[in-house]
């Protein structure tokens, strides 16, 4: 499958976050994105790590992974505007004998061991694959008046999550189209769907939230406080979560 | 807008919990049940509450209304085998002067009081309604071969939450067609959009979870342990939390 990287995006300005940046908030004593490289940092199959951040910030993040320990960063790379922009920037930076590529957010800390093991064999396995879970609600699609305009059969409905996984010039091809289209999606996944390839689905966990609001702190912390008895283990100094 | 009953469902078997009932389960020292319920007691406009329980427990239940001091509380009845039939046979229970009925999972204890009020305002002037967050993960829908079919256009999805509330006239009748066509729905909003029906989308908050698996009360204490610094304060035995 040819050498494994990530883009790591940490390049969102945290407006829900009131002005704190979210990447750098700890989570019972450590920073959230530590968190994620950490994950990323453990997965034996991946050779590299690109950062994106934000441009004003670069030796803040610097600071951080290296005081963490991380030592897979490769590169630390200036984002976009959006995330979009952040993500291509990072696959720019990406070493030329790269095979596979996973693209996480810097803002899924709890994302464990196996997620990102089942991730990397599905990307091999078929070119392109997000980790996802089922809904559990009921979803509804609102029409222009604010009431409900249809709901959705829930039983086929995912919710994604990261990493993503993908053939890296299956990834980079689909940047390029969208660039070109001048569209912008809100995962990667769906950005390769609309360079027409097929895009697996692998089963995740609830756990591996992403951290947004304050409250989503909250329940990291309340996630992090159940210590999973069959497979937590300690390792190095975090306490890998997996389901 | 007529007297305002609530039909509370907590029949389910907790099958996501392991056996044990989660409705009983404590979070942060209170009933998750208890603090669903204490939520609707504390509800001024709220005439009173059926609760729909398994039929081999209803005098477990009766002691944790009891023993919690609930007062509203008119009727226990035996939920059927589905949340559907449940919430049906909570109807049929309803006092006959019921102008406005409202439908809560038992499992969502972190309801807050202007939910509750929100809801109610909002059926009252159109007759149907039900609280709901934005989607904030990208939602995919499956194909049969476990790959995205599509991916759907997140900013009109909504994930609906509860309480419901409707005029109780609509409810009813949209019960009984679902009965008469045979067909079973997630969520009651479902049951009167399938008649017809306008159901008004009023946003709620991404606390007010259910709570399906272990996990899940980890994520609901996690989420206890925010004070909200302007709205938090002290009613009774438990604190009100609120977006």
């Amino acid at each position: 499958m040819g050498n494994v990287y990530a883009v790591v995006v940490a390049a969102g300005r945290s407006t829900r976050m009131g002005g704190i940046n979210k990447q750098l908030e700890p989570l019972a004593g450590i920073p959230v994105l530590a968190r994620s490289l950490g994950a990323l940092e453990q997965a034996p199959q991946l050779e590299g790590i690109v950062l994106a951040v934000p441009q004003e910030s670069a030796g803040e993040f610097r600071k951080l992974a290296d005081g963490w320990g991380i030592k897979k960063i490769i590169e630390i790379v200036p984002g976009g505007d959006d995330r979009q922009q952040s993500v291509f920037a990072g696959l720019l930076a990406v070493p030329s004998g790269c095979g596979l590529i996973l693209v996480h957010d810097g803002a899924r800390p709890l994302v464990s061991s196996k997620e990102i093991e089942d991730i990397i064999l599905a990307a091999a396995g078929c070119g392109a694959a997000t980790l996802a879970v089922p809904a559990k609600d009921t979803v509804k699609e609102a029409g222009p008046d604010g009431f409900v305009a249809r709901t959705l059969e829930r039983g086929r409905l995912w919710l994604t999550l990261t990493p993503q996984g993908f053939s890296y010039d299956i990834l980079l091809r689909a940047h390029l189209l969208a660039r070109h289209r001048g569209v912008s999606y809100t995962d990667d996944a769906s950005l390769v769907e609309a360079a027409g390839k097929p895009v697996r689905l692998v089963e995740g966990s609830y756990r591996n939230i992403k951290i947004t609001t304050p409250e989503d702190l909250a329940v990291a912390e309340g996630l992090l406080s159940l210590r999973d008895e069959t497979n937590g283990q300690e390792t190095g100094d975090r306490r890998q979560e997996t389901e």
